[in-house]
């Protein structure tokens, strides 16, 4: 059964499983004391200190393991900033961070620090320009993640970590999607990753703090990992996510070119085969296994159990399929589409066979959901009615919203406006960006009692 | 190779490994997932979730997973004390507590709370009464462990946890070295506890927090695990420890009953077989597979090294086995000797054989430490030769100024005093511990330029 979500978790690597096995006869005990069993467990942390290291591109000293990468970045985070307290408290971080970062970045405004989100295009990627121009003198740290975890696009970090490093801000480099692919090039100052993003087990984090960065590692004092990650340590994890991200690392070139093949059909696929749908992200730089789109019209986590019974399990930015029932933060800062979102990771080693299967499930899926939905194949042409009309949405969730804007915009003439009443919080992401892939005018928004009226005029 | 180290960290216990095992082929991928392989990783999440409760005696809902024990107390003292600032900001903790609580304490003064220190008697146990009286209308949170990891010393929990809730102050207790072998009895508030001490893997901790108790986990944000632990979970290993808890709970009251004989054993012939040896922690109320002794004249590295070189692996809380050079604060709160400090922790299974053979080499290991240090069997009776003496040990480490004490000590009459000036700081745990154990008498100490001037009484 396909598992298509490999940017979430991806299974253990043979490599990875091997060198756990071998670690909990080798690793268990602690390797700081002084017997044969303490010394063989220092023996195995140590080199896969090295091999991390290696394959990060730092010196052995300036790595530690934590339990995490979730762990890596709180840590990261916290140490960079108090490291440079004196310096001021600004921190600086791109809209489309991962989560951890941003709420590392909260907790920092929460304790009266500063934070500037840089915005991206419409790709999902930060202008090296523009984040150099949110830098000021009091800037503490700056965050960029190496490429986007919901669409794959990857960031110019070189550069910026350039600008950073003349600018005298280092910058943190969260790397969770790519380290499997190839190390961070640049004069980043502080990377952070994660092993079960790459085939290694869960319960490890990589955190790498370059010498001479100030860092000061922050919450109750513990002597293990230079004093940056509290804690026992998972000695056996440790050496398996070592092991393997040697392992992915040495396949890592061939297996991107083959995937990056099958992305790129599934791209121009899913755009042709699918009505109404937009393919997002960034077409050539972008992680080499990683496609997101939305479809219109469409109930994520509807579509999401539709293509699970089919066998294809995927993941979605759409708001119904999160528990907080907000859209990703990631498709609302870039300002794409959120509903009927998928994201499709692929697992190293997936066949084009698998592929073809996805994308013959696919538009069936769209179209299952669609129809139960009351979504007509194509709105039918009629005259106008009237020169604009107030659609009420009130109460209705996503997708509806614009689903009923879809059927009222055909009632009116070219010029004519339409206005949506809603009180779904989600339609302020998903009417504009629908306006822009049907090439109508969004006009803005007004407050409309305890909902939102949203303005349209058709163009064409 | 008998392994004697079991309160540091336990060899994985093979149900923990059948455990692991199948949790990898099932339960690698993301438990918040909609998907075939995300309900099948909640599944074991939630059955793993429900065993600990039980072995704990907690409801499911009040237990989450960390990734150590050391992250469950810096976790649970934290949040607890957030929980209940408006109250105030005085925190309770035994002297003897595990170092990741001390630290946590340590935390919480920097940051302006205060922290009041409830002493131990000689055998490492609080007083219950004299822990209630350290209470106050501010006192956000008490700490006691459930047992004392280098002692093994049970404190009276259910009782100060009685005292506590009368007092209308939560009680945390650090649990590590006890779960294994039964529940933590008594009202108590937050439980803390951690995997690899019962046979579990490690990378596992648990933080139980009963409901009603006030708690504001710290730091950034994560809607995992209730918000009080953050990161990517680690199911696997998380499965693991619940499985082989219950695994060790099922025959832990016949091999604590086995146990306790060896310990017994143990504890009877050290003080027969090696001379000058103090045996510590509570005969009776105590952890049924740990023993500690201190050996006079031996340096505890030395020992350490011999008994690895005759096949045993033991631990130490001597200062000169220690990263920082001071002697285990557990033996300091205890007042009780800490040069030649060996500790003593049985894995499940040990043998009589196994525990003979460690008898037989241990007075030969000690005998060939003293002998390289030039401590004689007997110290000559010789005439006295002053009313009192001074004794240069400066410069010497420990357990040197203790010998030249032993040494001078002869040379003047019963009523003489002996000053030692010495700038080793176990000094001042070992020589009032000297006079203790031969019944001299300790008349106090004196600062002396750098350095200290301790002054005995010769009394027999």
């Amino acid at each position: 059964m396909p598992y298509f979500d490999t940017a979430s978790a991806a299974p253990l690597h043979p490599v990875a499983r091997q060198a756990l096995q071998a670690a909990l006869d080798e690793g268990w005990a602690d390797p700081a004391r002084l017997y044969r069993e303490g010394r063989r467990a220092r023996l195995l942390l140590d080199a896969a200190r090295e091999a991390a290291a290696e394959a990060v591109g730092c010196r052995a000293d300036e790595l530690v393991f934590t339990p995490s990468g979730t762990h890596a970045v709180h840590a990261g985070v916290a140490g960079a900033l108090a490291g440079r307290r004196r310096v001021g408290g600004h921190l600086v971080v791109s809209a489309v961070e991962h989560s951890s970062v941003l709420h590392a970045a909260e907790a920092h405004a929460a304790a009266g620090g500063t934070v500037t989100e840089v915005p991206v295009d419409r790709f999902g990627a930060v202008s090296p320009v523009e984040y150099a121009s949110s830098l000021s003198s009091t800037t503490a740290l700056a965050c960029l993640q190496s490429a986007n975890h919901e669409v794959g696009t990857v960031q110019p970090v070189a550069e910026v970590a350039g600008l950073c490093a003349e600018a005298g801000v280092p910058l943190l480099v969260d790397a969770a999607q790519s380290l499997g692919w190839g190390p961070v090039e640049g004069p980043w100052s502080v990377l952070t990753a994660s092993a079960h993003k790459w085939g290694g087990p869960p319960g490890v984090g990589l955190l790498a703090v370059r010498k001479g960065v100030r860092f000061a590692p922050q919450g109750p004092a513990d002597e293990r990992e230079s004093g940056r990650s509290p804690g026992f340590g998972n000695l056996p994890a440790v050496v398996a996510a070592a092991a393997s991200l040697r392992a992915v690392r040495a396949e890592a070139d061939a297996e991107a070119a083959r995937l990056r093949v099958l992305v790129d059909r599934i791209r121009r696929r899913v755009a042709r085969l699918v009505p109404d749908v937009e393919v997002v992200g960034h077409a050539d730089r972008r992680l080499p296994h990683l496609v997101t789109f939305s479809c219109l019209y469409v109930d994520g986590e509807t579509l999401l159990h539709e293509l699970d019974r089919a066998g294809w399990s995927v993941s979605s930015g759409s708001s119904c399929t999160s528990s907080t029932l907000t859209p990703s933060h990631v498709l609302r800062a870039m300002g794409v589409l959120s509903e009927g979102n998928v994201r499709v990771s692929l697992p190293r080693g997936t066949t084009a066979e698998e592929v073809n299967g996805f994308l013959e499930v696919l538009p069936r899926a769209v179209a299952g959901v669609r129809a139960e939905l009351g979504v007509p194949d194509a709105v039918p042409s009629v005259p106008p009615v009237a020169e604009s009309m107030e659609v009420d949405a009130l109460g209705l969730r996503c997708p509806q919203p614009v689903i009923e804007l879809a059927r009222a915009i055909v009632s009116v003439p070219v010029g004519g406006t339409v206005t949506v009443l809603s009180d779904d919080e989600v339609a302020r992401l998903d009417i504009p960006a629908w306006c822009a892939m049907r090439g109508h005018t969004y006009l803005g928004e007004t407050p409309h009692g305890d909902a939102v009226a949203y303005r349209v005029r058709r163009a064409v």
